[in-house]
């Protein structure tokens, strides 16, 4: 299971390798949602996205011997390139699994990072299948992209700068909005946060609509999303929440929020604007509710991981022109 | 004059009050350059340009009884920003005096920062006399752009940084780029490095045709540009490199480059896609010269500071739209 040791030595593993990012803010933030408003920038992680830190972390918890034989995943999106970075800068190799329709740049992006990128015809093949054969025969292993202890671990590190970097701010309690998925990155903060700062609770943020983990928090159980696709927050959207994540999301965080597509496309707006960086609509989630949601969060200030920024400049743009002012 | 003592105390001023930026990097970078590429990215300070180290610097070393009364600047841009923030931050009065015709979204920022704005017809009204005129009856200090000890001490800052981050990541040997306008932040960095990292040399970079400072440094003798307007850098172009910021270019830096409007927004795209960053044209020359000048760069490393990201949407997404595949 994955406890504040096991995050604490993910830290230590990623010193170097990751990136610390830093703490942001902007005044004309502060004054759209009526309180301090601090920023994680995991868009500038390594591969742009947090996922640089599970992926490392799982990697380098590996046996040798194990790793040497090279890993597998499977994703199409940034889970991909944290890992594939995460192989190469072990010298190991990586099997990336996507299906054929990908976009281009992501599978180019993907092998510009060291991956072998085997692609699947959504339609008829088995992607499981597919993987396990590849695992088999090459001795691989499988680097889950969330439900996998040593990636919560990874993901927590992030969880340990924001407690240090809150104190520097001089805050002790807050609400912490996380980016949420399959509940990975947010049930790894919760967990550094319980143990570092638990003045600071850490709360998912999801789309409307594909919001299983704020629903499973409120029924106590698991809930699964109706749909998995239409929704411009790709990044973020999963069937249901982890076996391993949600119980540690019970216990630790506060109730989810959710926001519209046009709030995220807001807040990607409002990002590039007043703290110049590029999030994509899935990463941009928890900003908006921290702009946009004031009534449902609690404190003085309040602390929005801005997990990714991975979009494209058709994107980006369309935020921009719609919001950018 | 400015020293690395007087350095050296800015940074103790500015700790706290000012973010300590990350070194960013992407191997999709260093596979254009042909070497390794290190971005200092400045666009993430307070007010989005490394102006407020140097607004912080002066404001902070000001005898409080002076300071109490006020500061006052010129500026239509960047330096208004990083004043009226660093007086803000004081609790001291500031007034900028922009040109009535300056974009209505920088008057309303520098507002909101706490300035007040005052404007001025450029075409029948004299900017300096309405300046003494004010600061006299006020007993406001007049905080200069560039060519001022401790605004150049401050924008040092941003030296020291590159030091210590680059000892980190393991490079002694480095052209540092510099975008250059008056030459404050580069003058500040080349003494830091002079006295921190001497393996790292900095080197100013400037838009075509705009390439004083470069063609002062050739001459040996302060050079004038021929215009002052035109050009999309419009954040570093100024008539031509300060009274004290030249002798230290010319004691320290290496010849200065000159890259293109195009290359600007070139590099400005590939710092969206690559590093997740918004900066603004005159404050992506400095990479621009490192990726696409590597026959004029030096060593196995290049450091590029990206000095400012106060860039407005249509230009931005134009840069996109154009290069950002």
């Amino acid at each position: 299971m994955t406890s504040i040791a096991l995050i604490e030595a993910a830290a230590q593993r990623l010193a170097g390798p990751a990136r610390r990012t830093p703490l942001l803010s902007s005044p004309f933030l502060d004054e759209i949602a009526g309180r301090r408003v601090l920023v994680k920038p995991e868009c500038l992680q390594h591969t742009g996205s947090f996922k640089f830190r599970g992926g490392w972390s799982a990697v380098s918890a590996l046996d040798p011997e194990v790793r040497a034989r090279g890993v597998i995943a499977f994703s199409s999106g940034n889970h991909a390139q944290g890992v594939a970075a995460a192989a190469k800068g072990h010298g190991v190799p990586s099997v990336i699994i996507m299906p054929s329709d990908a976009p281009q740049l992501k599978i180019a992006n993907t092998r510009a990072l060291g991956a072998e990128v085997v692609l699947y015809d959504r339609a008829n093949e088995d992607r499981d299948a597919l993987g396990a054969k590849l695992a088999g025969e090459r001795g691989l292993t499988l680097i889950k992209p969330f439900d996998e202890p040593q990636v919560i671990a990874g993901q927590g590190t992030t969880g340990l700068e924001i407690a240090e970097q809150a104190a520097e701010e001089g805050v002790s309690r807050a609400d912490v909005l996380v980016c949420c998925g399959g509940g990975g990155l947010t049930s790894g903060i919760a967990l550094a946060l319980e143990a570092k700062a638990p003045g600071l609770r850490a709360r998912p943020v999801e789309p409307e609509g594909f919001d299983d983990v704020a629903r499973s928090l409120a029924a106590g159980l698991i809930q699964r999303n109706p749909r998995l696709s239409g929704s411009i927050c790709d990044a973020i959207i999963t069937p249901q929440p982890g076996d391993i994540t949600f119980p540690i999301m019970q216990r630790l965080c506060g109730p989810g929020l959710a926001v519209s597509e046009e709030e995220a496309l807001r807040a990607m707006a409002l990002a590039f604007l007043r703290l110049k960086i590029v999030i994509e609509p899935g990463g941009a989630v928890a900003l908006a509710a921290a702009l946009f949601r004031p009534e449902a969060v609690e404190g003085d200030a309040v602390i929005a991981v801005a997990s990714g920024g991975n979009v494209d400049a058709g994107m980006f743009c369309e935020a921009l022109e719609r919001f950018g002012g």
